[in-house]
């Protein structure tokens, strides 16, 4: 991986004041180019301590137009990151369309660090590599042009560019005891990232490698790696074709037609098991505050399934500070301008939490298949992204449960009717909804799809039979703590 | 205050069995209203400990439809938190418009306590209840309904309210070390909240006071409180009148007509005088970021000015983690939806760094006040509250320096006419430009009047001579470096 970058490239003096200027017409044309884009930029630089990452951002800064773009780097994590997932930390600062943003430190840099210190097992940092493929597959297929440059040096010359570096008085603050550290392990380092860059370097986000010994070579080599990437990307915006809807049938004989809907719970009953259920509940969330758990419950189903006035019930038991419930509306115009899940990571709760939301991020595989808002390529490739995202929320201790609430279309529209002729039920009727229910079949297929391809052992499915409102409620409430018990054991 | 808090107020639970059906209809009605509005609510709940406050958010989250509703409650301040001023914390959860927040501690709470236990003199208690009061006379104006609730129990009735619940195994956890602590301190506590109240009750957030001893009393009574207080503001919502262009005319003798646009410096000068500086400025950043305290920089100016040339030879210096520069452009949609401020309030860099707005909060002043996108009352009030802003930050320790680079018509025009024969500046130059300089006049005189009220000693205006661009740059990287090295002493 590494030893085209240790040939001994070179630029001289005179050759780098002939380039410098050209590159940077070049690349001030470009960021023009982005400012009227459909895509933004993440520029992620890696590589060897003492190769000079800093000192090329610097430049690459000034060659740019530095507003708009915004440097990153992490050091300890904070104690709000710390409460969230891994990932957490860089969906919060992903540009926006038309911006960029260039990472000092990145994904990359927990994982490579933990393997050469043998705090993860070869099979732990690929699983890690793994999620970051994933991640990075996302965004680029979201329209984020990532750019991934390694900053290489050989062993030799790291140990010479520390000891320049500390023979000058003023410089020397730069060098630290964790650079000699680190490079007392270089040969392990070398490994660990070869193995990483190897792995990660993919069609989608290949990495280049820049040899970066010679300070002139580095920057026209990373300067026009930069530009080739944005001219090339600038070049190739097809317009993305807008989705059409999706109108599969169901299957005869699927998850859904075979509940049966007839089920029900009488008055007395359940009143009996709501009151038991609640204090349970209650109780279940402080122990799950106290705990440092967090709980994501999402609640999918047909227009008056029954979602509020479920949602109520389990609210009803809880202390207000610790829940809070989300209805997704549509997105506003700085979510869409990020990768569609960017939304809900934002929104992310500190731990100790129950989040519950009132449709959630499975609206791309239902309403915005059904109605073609999102193309067929995206809403297919949803399903690993949710699984991916569902999964980082489960290995962070967070407990995920997902409800679809099934009803017939008979009683669909015998609620539909009733809310026509209940003065203060009309408000929550819409010709949307009549709209949708035309659509039953396109729904109850996508359904479907969503539950076998989402369903895992870390947030699976619950399905429930939604005719009756009261049995509705209580397998609910019955499933949620449960849940909680086995988890808070 | 209080008395009328203690005079025994009851409900019978039949009264209350057929009020409160009756409240929460209208209370849902009132919400669904508040969803087809212009405004958001903030709902603020305090009181005494033992109160309710809790026990009342979950009934009010019952009784409305919790969707779109966040409850927030503020413990020990995260380290994100401390790294900001006391009020980013409230500004971060700030509702968009249609939206409610409640919160179950608030800016109240710190300085209340702090005063009880003598953390705070007097003098600096209503120093910061004044920052609250300018705080809330903002959010009023911009179009927040800010609801504040007092829940109020007697000093016999708290200890009665502690003693029940300690009796009951299962409400024992309610009572904590720390609520007996408070209790001891109640006289001390009913003084120090009386004065609060009292001063902070204002006309456009005045302060309601409940009498919490019997719960269906005080539910019934609260939510009655905020029921009106959405009624009257539904009813209220007067259209906002659109601004008009302000074309006020500059005072003949003014402080930027008094400046000396010949002022120049040739370029040997030039040359020696900037690689001093920077170099200066190097260090001065990297001693700022190990002392945790932060630079804020806003240039503003007319039109081709050399704001960005300035930029440049600042950031040439500095390390890229370290510095950011913000370019304001058009609000986005969910910063319209909140008060002017929040944009960049939400922005607060984290200590240790160096932020340069390329056009600031200013704007308010400035563009929107000459071309009427803010109306009168919006860029007259702004003054101060940009004043509070920009306190806020010094009092945290960040050393504000705002520069006004002057140039005059005449040399405008050269470099607009030079920009538009060079084709690489082409698009620097654009018809808005244009208009812009047709309200040269306007323009000046709101520059004039927005150094007058906001040149403050903790934010100081510095005015730079910019029709020779050595010259400014040089002016820029002298003041900066001169207060960098004043500060850091």
């Amino acid at each position: 991986m590494f030893e085209t970058a240790e040939v001994g490239n070179k630029t001289e003096k005179a050759e780098y004041k002939r380039q410098e200027p050209k590159l940077r017409t070049a690349l001030l044309e470009a960021q023009r180019g982005l400012a009227g884009s459909d895509f933004s930029v993440v520029l992620l630089i890696g590589g060897v301590e003492g190769a000079g990452k800093t000192e090329f951002a610097n430049q690459l800064l000034e060659w740019l137009d530095a507003r708009g773009i915004a440097v990153h780097a992490w050091g300890e994590p904070t104690d709000e990151e710390r409460e969230r997932p891994f990932f957490w930390k860089f969906w919060r600062v992903l540009p926006a369309k038309r911006k960029a943003a260039f990472l000092m430190t990145s994904w990359y840099s927990e994982p490579i660090i933990d393997r050469v210190f043998k705090a993860a097992s070869p099979a732990q940092f690929d699983q890690r590599l793994d999620q970051v493929i994933g991640f990075e597959s996302m965004l680029a297929k979201e329209g984020v042009l990532l750019i991934k440059l390694w900053f290489h040096l050989s062993k030799a010359e790291q140990k010479r560019r520390f000891s320049e570096l500390e023979k000058d008085p003023d410089t020397r603050w730069r060098v630290t005891k964790q650079d000699w550290k680190f490079h007392r392990r270089y040969d392990r380092f070398r490994k660990v990232c070869g193995h990483a860059l190897m792995k990660t370097s993919t069609g989608e986000a290949p990495w280049y490698v820049v040899e970066a010994a010679d300070r002139r070579y580095r920057n026209l080599t990373a300067g026009r790696l930069i530009l080739d990437a944005l001219q090339r990307k600038l070049k190739d915006q097809t317009a993305r074709s807008p989705g059409s809807p999706d109108r599969s049938r169901p299957k005869p004989n699927n998850v859904i037609r075979r509940l049966d809907l007839r089920r029900s719970l009488d008055a007395a009953k359940f009143e009996r098991r709501l009151e038991k259920l609640q204090g349970r509940l209650g109780a279940l969330t402080r122990k799950l505050h106290k705990a440092g758990r967090s709980l994501t419950l999402v609640l999918e189903g047909p227009d008056a399934a029954g979602k509020g006035g479920a949602i109520r019930r389990l609210t009803g038991a809880m202390d207000a500070r610790l829940y809070r419930v989300n209805s997704v509306a549509a997105p506003t115009d700085e979510e869409k301008a990020r990768p569609y899940l960017w939304r809900f990571w934002r929104d992310l709760p500190r731990v100790g939490r129950v989040t519950i939301y009132d449709r959630s991020w499975y609206g791309r595989v239902l309403v915005e298949r059904v109605e073609g808002f999102a193309g067929q390529e995206q809403w297919q490739r949803a399903y690993s992204e949710i699984n991916s995202f569902e999964s980082q929320l489960a290995e962070f201790g967070t407990i995920v449960l997902k409800f679809w609430i099934a009803i017939s279309a008979a009683e669909q529209l015998r609620r539909f009717q009733d809310r026509q002729k209940t003065p203060y039920k009309q408000y929550k009727i819409t010709d949307e909804d009549w709209r949708n229910r035309a659509q039953w079949g396109a729904y109850e297929a996508a359904a479907c799809e969503m539950v076998e391809r989402t369903s895992t052992e870390y947030a699976p499915w619950i399905l429930v039979e939604g005719n009756d409102k009261r049995w509705a409620r209580i397998q609910l409430l019955q499933s949620v703590t449960d849940a909680l018990e086995r988890s808070l054991r």
